[in-house]
């Protein structure tokens, strides 16, 4: 339902041609798209930040629009509904993730890309990339009792994270970095929930040693798994 | 200011007697104490539940009058505003929290007392003593970035449930069980994350074997600061 109003509405600003691929876009003005794009960039920003602040659900196209000083009809051409804006800030959020944390890690392998997405991760909670803390874990805690794509969104979103642990691990087992009998998924969901600990403590105690608490406590069980072990 | 309001509004019900002492009440009818106070404890199981379920905040005098079909000024005779009423809710958690967790635990000392905490802990979140999962979890993620006297009172328990588990690692210490280069706190904190990431998962991926996975990381954790120490 959301997403035919979202169609309908989008032909205010750009009118999808029979002719061309699906992402193709038909204006009717050439100055039109470049600005229409940017503009969506933009209020993505936006909308990334008072949702890391407020939360997910407490955004609503008439607040953001409020906060924009742009009209509500303007942001109902660019997200056709509340739940087509949330989806698109799971996903912008999703792409400032990726730069953040996970691209800088790929140009190490193994355990070295363990070490690397774990201290980028960390980093980035730390230093606040989302003026609120960790966008995904506090989208999927407030997310995961209301059934619904964004929420499937959010959960298929840091599946895609712990997927991209587990095959470090088990790079750097194939490597002989990484001890063989260790189950790649039982010591990502351990990385996991210790940092999911400190972003809670973080923020609950207003505890600012916590990240430096937690890195040091993953890098140590980073560094009981390896090969030969070290204690 | 809550509080005042809370202070004139249950005169409706019980008012406090000079002579006596500050928890005795003075009541028009002798049968009307009895019957009030079964109805504030069942008023707050209830109260409890809910905001397990929806969340704290959700929770209006409102809302908890419709659910048990009791008017709203009757609910305002035992909480005189939304903020009483959270707090109650709070105090009540802890209670079922104490008894649920802490209290069995205290028959063992040392060591085994970290050991019996963490396993009724883990218990208790698994089995939904509460029926939205631990609500201390959801209250404190919940509250983390509203201040005030409800935040302040979770964060404050949740404290006393670390110091709880932070004093059975000291004494295990004392008594030569535990490792005494170990910092209580850190210990603790890891494995306070280790569980708030096993009640994120069970929730977010409705993944079963989220806490039999933490239950094992938490107690190997455990027997690696043992002494003699055991791998």
């Amino acid at each position: 339902m959301a997403r035919s109003s979202r169609s309908r509405r989008t032909t205010i600003v750009a009118k999808p041609a029979a002719s061309t691929s699906p992402n193709a876009i038909c204006l009717p003005k050439p100055r039109r798209r470049p600005r229409g794009i940017k503009t969506r960039g933009a209020i993505l920003q936006k909308a990334v930040n008072l949702a890391s602040l407020e939360g997910l659900e407490a955004l609503t196209i008439g607040k953001l629009a409020t906060s924009l000083k742009i009209s509500k009809s303007g942001l109902f051409a660019h997200f056709g509904s509340k739940e087509d804006l949330q989806c698109a800030v799971v996903q912008e959020a999703g792409r400032i993730f990726v730069d953040a944390v996970i691209r800088p890690a790929f140009e190490a392998h193994g355990l070295e890309r363990l070490r690397a997405l774990c201290r980028n991760w960390l980093g980035y909670a730390e230093e606040k990339v989302f003026p609120g803390g960790c966008f995904f874990a506090a989208a999927s805690l407030e997310f995961d009792d209301r059934p619904g794509p964004v929420r499937d969104l959010i959960a298929d979103s840091i599946k895609r994270w712990l997927g991209t642990l587990e095959q470090a691990v088990r790079d750097g087992q194939n490597a002989g970095e990484i001890r063989k009998d260790v189950v790649a998924q039982d010591l990502v969901f351990e990385i996991q929930s210790l940092a999911m600990g400190a972003n809670w403590a973080s923020r609950l105690f207003r505890d600012e040693k916590a990240f430096r608490r937690i890195r040091q406590a993953i890098l140590e069980r980073i560094e009981q798994v390896t090969e030969p072990p070290r204690r």
